[in-house]
């Protein structure tokens, strides 16, 4: 019954004792990391370390704090460096996010007080955002919190790469969402607005090497209805080079409403039908499905910018956080790989599924 | 090269995750060690508790605080009731451990702030003091401790049973010292003025069994000396009953002089002689040993109380701390099992063994 | 219009430089008021000493803070010591008034960190408290502060003698409803249990020299009714000797009902005839309708220690804290003297008012 | 003896009652300043607001406190827009200032926590710095405190203007010499690096005015050694036109010795002999003599960039903190306007006076 352990693990232990041991350690491990690819050897190393560090980083030792205007700058200057899904350019936009319209929380353990483990930036607005444009503008008005019905978590950031694989953030959006509801009673919607990181560069792929594969032919199934209208109106031969010489410049009317359709069927289908084993093969979907969020909205034309073009032709999706109901759809979730998305987002999986279906008979 | 780990601690992990979980396991273990003796099967569970225990109060997450008047009286009332070497009636106490010339500093670890893990107390004294009376009469008057040379340390507590196996003891009192260190740079002897609890107990046992032990017959060849005066004084029949005797009242002149000299021996060859594998047998000695502190001096008459009495006829012992020699003290007595001792204790330890030696070779 | 000021508040504020100099001077006034009385031309002096520290001590510059068992014991026991309305016997008494039904604040300067101006001690109750007797015995179990709906103010107290003439009371109660109101939605109401300390040595005096003044004639024709009763009832001469008999030991009954409604007529004359200008002439009675509070019930019994008795037969009165109604009392005692009370206690008034006037009648 | 109030300081001292009543009055200060020029009638209103607050903002009540990277960014924004001697283009500035090698200092008033009142800014360094370069840029590379054993204040800024005529420096400057003795027990040398405001302007208007006047003929008397070199290599018909010239481009060799020697001629000259009463007419050199440093240096060349060039032609001072002179300098400058000096600056002030007057015996 008696577990033996490796001394490696004592010798950690005892590196930790000395001031400053725990910040040492926590780099050490980033180093690893660093050197895993090309030194397996150094593999059980690092798993030493993780397993020590997810010991001493357990939840119960963490504190979440608000960062905001008053937080030292030596902290500050730390969400700057760390902002990896909306970067910031320096001062002026880490103030308009800490402004009175917004919220940010990080969790810190004792041992690195200056060190904000994980932290997630939060707009509090009327109605749910369908554009990350004025949230990461530094320029846009502030509005009054005390109006808001919606609090949006637009970003997510794990600052110490040392802390790799020891995750907080399900434990994090919980804890802000409790202290968002005891702070504003007047909001009741609880939303991200996230990225697509892989829909573009997967899809492309996808469709490359389509021949002979259910998923392959699937997509072109999908992007069948839309494909004549998209090379007619572009001159282009391919669908997505089509998609995006329509993204370069403005768009209206049907061509749009045209454009969005697709681009929120292509996205469902990624985020829904390409999996990891059981589970969503988006990191980001993986994450917030993990927690019982459910699968929102989906909006295109959420991130123009060249950044969200290059990922997933601009397009953003909403998770949203139910109280009620994030238990269920995590069982549901981690279970069965079922994925619970809104009345809208349904009735758009219908339609996904019938034309995919539609294909099938026909290709028969 | 990996290591299967007892599905249990992951359960502890993650009881320590909701607020309160530290505090309510460490609460778990006091109860496990309760039921330890009667129930072995848990054995393997606190084994698993208190790795994750040794894991979690690491040095590194430990701060060291001065505890004084201003400091929360939900803290202060823990000293009351956890400190048992010298126990203390109420406020009126610790209002005078806590003094201008007293010092008093405890270890918290952040999951659990208003807890003291260990605490030491401190009084800051000319000379070093060879009783503990006045150290813990609330009725003495205080003394300026910019005039000290000395640190005592007179008291040392764990506070929460269920660390139990987990030491502090060793880091607390390094760091007072170099605390005061920066604080008085006019004291340069770091003493401790300690109990000997079981210097009475062990000794009656070991004169009852001596018949064809070693150990006895040194004890016996030991008090031969003493025996016919000690005897003679008193009218009893043995002489941990006369020395009894002697000390129910003021003894001077020689009589008082042969009975310390007794005594120190006594005590000398209890501290040296006896031993658990190579190290000595009493807990204290052995505790400060191990930092690398050496035996000072033996104070008979030090703690005439009826605890003292009872434990250690009175007499208590200084170890003292000299920075220079810690690391080859400690090296000497962890290696070897070498106990170091003051010029003065070395001298009475020569006549110990010639006294010892003398009567085996008598004997022969 | 230029204002020449005396050279001495210059000086005043040259001490107040340097360290501790505030402490100083508040120290310096405590020295000067004792020796006021003796030393009427220490009296600039004061005005101008006081003149500074009411400046200095302006609400705006106060904090106020919750005390409770976390608080520094270095300032719990100068709640132990300034306690004066219901002294405190040690720590016991001071634990359980900080228990979880009870709250203290008190009111600081940044000047004196560790040193409460005015301290408040409230009760949190289901129903008004007729009694202090539960409220002061450290024996008495604590109930649920969740279940409670009214807030008793049992006990008020200036700190400092230095800073006599400078009052914060007023502000303290008004911000400690408004804590409790934030922390208690449940409370709603907000009374204090309070003393009525010259009543029974000033009605005794009215009653010795009441020939041919109107107040003392007033008295007698209230006794009148009871007087004969009362005297019958103990063979007493005098009716507040007989009262005192009766108060000796427990009656029951149509005397013990007789007893109480000739004590409430009693003290509600005082507090409502006696005047000193406008205003009451009970000092407490007058700073709590200064407030804006209203007479609300008084309290025969509630008070059966030696104190009490002495003080006022036993009775206390329950002064209220009507947010709605503050500013309207507070102008009409302030205004014309008007003291505004609770229906039960008009009954009372205008039975009193009869009892007179159908005296002063009868001796036409 | 009773001294009549005017009422509106009793008005005054209600407004502060409410929270953020001191804010609120020092900005109302603020903004009569602004209009007293235009409003004499309102001088009245500003003695009251004025004398309460000079009252209120006592050195006692202020609290000195370290500014680092780890202040607060709402406090550390207010330095970047008070620094007004030497301004700062944005964080990056402010973060060099900060740095280990340096110390900021800031007094706060308990109601104004986030305000600093008054700030300077000290730089830790290995010998007196001779020009303000290296200091106020973000570039320069940090030194290691620990080797300094020099202190220059280059920069003490007043923040609150609604505060103007209520006086923090000096006792900043003391403290601050204080604190950073007891940190760096190796700095025996405490300076400032201060700019000479009025040097250029105030030279340049008595040289044109000149005819009749004492000093514009002194001024002429120390110019004329310098003039011939002066113009004739630069072809100017004017001395000062000439040096603008010369301090356009790097001169080397024994005309840059020359133009030292004028520049620090001119410099003591203006700091020594022009007055204002009693009293040195440059205000910066009034602010330290009066807190009793003498002048120890006159450094040409300090401030090479547009502003020190027009203010000073490039010339700045060291003003030096001796602990042991500060009485006995304060005395003499107070008493009799008597400024004392380096041996250095001596001399040169001995030069000075022989050129003055020998031109005096030859005009004569």
């Amino acid at each position: 019954l008696e577990v033996a352990e490796p001394p490696r693990r004592e010798l950690f232990r005892r590196l930790n004792i000395v001031p400053g041991g725990t910040a040492c350690l926590v780099e050490m491990r980033t180093f690893l990391l660093d050197k895993l690819p090309s030194h397996a050897a150094l593999r059980a190393v690092d798993n030493d370390l993780q397993h020590l560090l997810i010991s001493w980083f357990n939840r119960g030792f963490l504190t979440l704090e608000r960062i905001d205007w008053n937080t030292p700058a030596a902290i500050l200057e730390k969400l700057i460096r760390y902002e990896a899904v909306h970067p910031m350019q320096g001062w002026d936009d880490l103030r308009r996010r800490l402004a009175a319209d917004r919220r940010c929380f990080a969790f810190f353990h004792p041992a690195l007080p200056s060190d904000p483990l994980i932290f997630v930036e939060v707009a509090l607005t009327r109605s749910v955002s369908n554009t990350i444009v004025p949230l990461i503008d530094s320029r846009e008005p502030g509005a009054d919190p005390l109006r808001a019905d919606t609090a949006v978590f637009y970003s997510i950031n794990n600052a110490l790469k040392g802390l790799r694989g020891i995750s907080f953030g399900n434990f994090l959006i919980k804890q802000v969402v409790l202290e968002l509801n005891a702070e504003f009673p007047g909001i009741d919607t609880f939303v991200t607005l996230s990225p697509i990181p892989g829909l573009r560069s997967t899809l492309e792929e996808l469709l490359e090497k389509r021949e002979g594969e259910q998923l392959g032919e699937d997509l072109q199934a999908l992007l069948r209805p839309y494909q004549e209208g998209l090379l007619e109106a572009t001159g282009e031969q391919d669908p997505f080079a089509a998609i995006d010489r329509l993204l370069e410049r403005p768009v209206t009317g049907s061509l749009k409403s045209g454009l969005d359709t697709c681009l929120r069927e292509l996205a469902l289908f990624y985020l829904t039908h390409l999996k990891r084993g059981e589970f969503a093969f988006d990191p980001v979907a993986h994450f917030h499905l993990s927690n019982g969020a459910r699968l929102e909205r989906i909006n295109p034309g959420a991130h123009p910018q060249e950044r969200g073009l290059r990922q997933s032709w601009g397009c953003m999706v909403n998770y949203r956080y139910l109280e009620a109901d994030l238990v269920a759809n995590h069982e549901d979730y981690v279970g069965q790989g079922r994925i619970v998305m809104s009345r809208e987002l349904e009735r758009v999986a219908r339609h996904l599924a019938e034309a995919i279906h539609a294909e099938s008979a026909a290709s028969v």
